[in-house]
């Protein structure tokens, strides 16, 4: 593997594992008014956006750290709703 | 432009501006509790490794987007910091 393929996915690994902390965090302190829901929202558009632009590439690396980022948007986005009211 | 560079162009802008209602909600509220510092921290590795990604295949739109991540990151780090002490 050479050392661009290397370096881009190891960004794209870090950057989808990114959300995992504050997941924990919301799991486990059952608080989160001062997480913005927007930003999930947004941060879900984006990645939804940037797994079809894999498609189109057909470049799988981009497709599943994108789709793995988009299923944890989701789960924030849930988690942020369920706790928020707190 | 073709559609598939657009594309990835709009899922490159929203992922970058993604943090800014996050940076908002902490200047307003200036509470920064729920929020995890390890996240941003990833995420800024995860950035910074895109931008240098960027780079190496002199690719503007993934150097660009990502570096105003990059900046984005370090200022969640720093209200992070400053706001969760409170």
């Amino acid at each position: 593997m050479d050392n661009t393929l290397l370096i881009g996915f190891a960004a794209g690994v870090l950057t989808a594992i990114s959300t995992i902390p504050q997941i924990i965090k919301l799991i486990r302190d059952k608080k989160a008014q001062d997480v913005s829901p927007v930003m999930y929202f947004v941060l879900l558009a984006g990645n939804a956006l940037w797994c079809y632009y894999g498609l189109l590439l057909d470049e799988l690396p981009i497709i599943v750290t994108n789709a793995f980022s988009v299923v944890c948007d989701m789960l924030m986005i849930i988690l942020n709703y369920r706790y928020s009211k707190k």
